[in-house]
């Protein structure tokens, strides 16, 4: 994801000289005191991964943040050294021994090719059990599964400018769902108000919580630059993919693909950057346009027609250029090079609060949404067999890979394997894992076909659709 | 559509009390004195019509807003006045001798069952010659057509709190459009700058400028209430539907159903109206909050936790009621009974300059939108048939109508006659139209179901997608 930050994050504001006071943190879930939120199944930390640090000097918290892999890798200090070397890129995935993660998910990751010092993507998964508590209303709360009930969690999380938000984030947001989810009630419901619905509001809640709680805790815990968020939320039969940034997740079912999220960039996002240029013309600080042309206007085209487009349209029509269409664009460039404000190529995700625009002191957070976009999808509707699989990726994945060869993979390294063979699902991720990344070649890395391979950071999760069934 | 707008449209500004002086027109098109944007081909206009009366008292000003038809209909002043006849609801159509609708489109209409004294919806069906005109940067034009261009055109536009708004647009909005397409170049274009999304571009901004014509002349030209405009551009190979409003289009192709339009109503647009009043809250005048909550909140529910839906989410979570959540909400009531502000049950369309809140001199135009989603079908993708056609209705038709009925009775119609015979789109809208509107019995207007019919005007048309060569 570094590419897609210009120079600007060296211009993020500095959190201070010396070790600052850490906050009191406020309501669970937080940063540094929060209880194992998951049950005894879940994977424990590793060695190299402190536990929590509610005094610890600034170095250790950098430290931690930078070097932290998920937990699930239960990487060792020496195995932790290889999985942040960029010569290598090796492929990490967690150990066959040792207890599978849930739903016998496969997971692989590869560190980028040198663009930052280390591997600025985090993964968590785990299983959550969520205790009810009494109902807003008075109504007793009847859970059900005995006092609660459990949903099954996976998240990708895509850093920029720094690791610290995808550290913090991969620790917490699904911490933050589950305080949400401690509100679903079970009775008979108003209006359009369905149970669905009450989990995907749980869901957005908790991201702009999760965002809040980075705002608050910036300066105590390191949380430098921002991360998109992909997160799926197994809960009742139904799986909610929610994304906000670049990462992505199909379905692939019996060859057929399923999108279950769109990407969040400056291109798909234009008319909601311009809208909120135009109503709140302050936040482009007289130094950008909310308008887009095709093509730089120049002071010499002043009084000249020129096609744009306002955040009311999709197509062109001409304007006359006046004096503040001489000022840069809100949004400027194509496809991978888009950027809002000449700086970020995302416009969705946690954290970016201190992000300024490149030689100035205009924020560029209110332009961002930290919203996800959830969709749903009922896992009952459909009689799944052991190659359906829900493949997250984040952009170091799909840069390079179309969900038409990543279907074409699913269909490969599967059919190599017993249906009953647990590893398939690991080995289906790092077989897309390896296949973005490339071998080494005379100039970079490179794909069987000769193109570039990705130089980013790339985590990929494959989660079978089997359902808590194939859970071990 | 006047039981989308509710008695507050008794307050709407009076425009004062004598006759007030007619603005001089600024550019064409204007109210007054364009000349005809139609070819020889167009229809001449009826009887019953008033040309140009630039000078012309208050009171004929106001009788032509009110009595116009679609000059198509060709009713003499005894024709109109059985239009006009709420008890009988007599179908209109073009008449069979004369000149036919360009592609043989099909028409028909039906006054509503007294809910507003006139017939509030308007139609035009016109051929438009658009000359071109030197390109901006000062390389020649190079027209498609000897020294121009044409387009085909028909617009349906359901007035509301008034008819006024839809008359004008009716006789406007195309010229508006020709000004627009007069810009469209011919030489290659920049960027992702297509053809079509020039043609979509020039639609936009024409609906746009037709909008600020209403606000500019709506005193000298009684042009009281708005209305929702439905228009179809036939240029190139190429169909533009643009839909700002609640009426709708589809085609019937091989009896699939391919919609192209989206209506446009509180429930459909309550995130852009959130959005709004997030970051507009002078806007909510301090007498709306602009949250959702499932119900109204009582007084003694402060403090207390509730479900709600910000701009930014579509699920529903809980938040502590607040003072300012007891306001009343921006967006409230379902279905057809939805209303921005308690007043406009419709959020995109032409005019309503003048519409006030209910008991309240706050203005409720900064909520609506004039910009048309526009959608774009291929003709020359595929092979039509006589029976593929696109139908364009008002709410009136679909209230009680579905998409799968239309299609049934685009089917039952057709086969019933040749293929070659021009009528036959004529008979199909007036099939609708009834089917719509049903027979007097003794409580109401009734379906054969015995459910209640459309009480609303009633306006369909029936494009045959054999295109310009079906044109006699």
């Amino acid at each position: 994801m570094l590419n897609r930050v210009r120079s600007a994050v060296a211009h993020l504001v500095s959190s201070g000289g010396g070790p600052p006071p850490r906050p009191k943190s406020p309501d669970l879930p937080n940063a540094t005191s929060a209880p194992p939120a998951a049950p005894p199944e879940a994977p424990r930390s590793p060695p190299a991964r402190a536990g929590s640090a509610s005094a610890a000097p600034r170095k250790i918290a950098e430290a931690r943040a930078s070097f932290s892999r998920p937990t699930f890798l239960q990487l060792s200090p020496g195995g932790l050294r290889r999985a942040d070397d960029h010569a290598g890129r090796a492929v990490q995935s967690p150990p066959d021994t040792g207890r599978r993660l849930p739903w016998s998910t496969g997971y692989a990751e590869v560190i980028n090719a040198g663009k930052s010092r280390h591997n600025e993507d985090q993964a968590c998964c785990e299983v959550v059990y969520v205790e009810g508590r009494r109902s807003v209303s008075g109504a007793p709360r009847e859970p059900s599964r005995g006092q609660g009930l459990c949903f099954y969690y996976w998240g990708l999380f895509d850093g920029h400018a720094g690791g610290g938000a995808a550290e913090m984030a991969s620790r917490l947001l699904h911490r933050h769902i589950r305080e949400q989810l401690k509100d679903l009630p079970c009775w008979p419901l108003q209006k359009e108000v369905t149970h669905e619905s009450l989990v995907v509001g749980a869901i957005e809640n908790a991201f702009q919580l999760m965002d809040e709680q980075m705002a608050r805790e910036r300066r105590g815990h390191q949380v430098e630059g921002g991360c998109c968020a992909l997160v799926v939320v197994y809960l009742l039969g139904k799986v909610y993919v929610a994304n906000a940034g670049d990462s992505r997740a199909i379905i692939v079912r019996n060859g057929e693909i399923i999108p279950m999220s769109q990407e969040f960039t400056p291109e798909t996002e234009r008319q909601r950057l311009q809208l909120l240029g135009f109503l709140k013309p302050e936040l482009l600080g007289g130094e950008f346009t909310h308008l887009e042309f095709p093509r730089r206007v120049q002071p010499k085209e002043l009084g000249q027609r020129m096609l744009y487009r306002d955040q009311n349209m999709t197509g062109w029509a001409y304007k006359k250029i006046e004096l503040e269409d001489l000022r840069f664009p809100l949004v400027c460039g194509e496809g991978k090079k888009a950027r809002v404000m000449a700086t970020i190529g995302v416009t969705r995700g946690l954290g970016d609060h201190n992000l300024r625009v490149c030689s100035s002191t205009l924020p560029i957070k209110p332009f961002l949404s930290c919203f996800p976009e959830v969709r749903v999808y009922d896992l009952t509707q459909y009689e799944h067999c052991p190659d359906d699989v829900l493949v997250l990726g984040t952009d170091g994945l799909w840069d390079v890979t179309s969900d038409c060869e990543v279907a074409a993979t699913v269909d490969k390294v599967l059919s190599a394997y017993e249906p009953n063979d647990p590893s398939r699902y690991t080995a289906l991720a790092q077989a897309l894992v390896l296949g973005a990344r490339g071998t080494p070649r005379d100039r970079g890395w490179r794909l069987p076909n000769n193109k570039l391979g990705s130089g980013d950071d790339i985590s990929v999760f494959i989660i079978p659709l089997g359902g808590p069934g194939s859970y071990s």
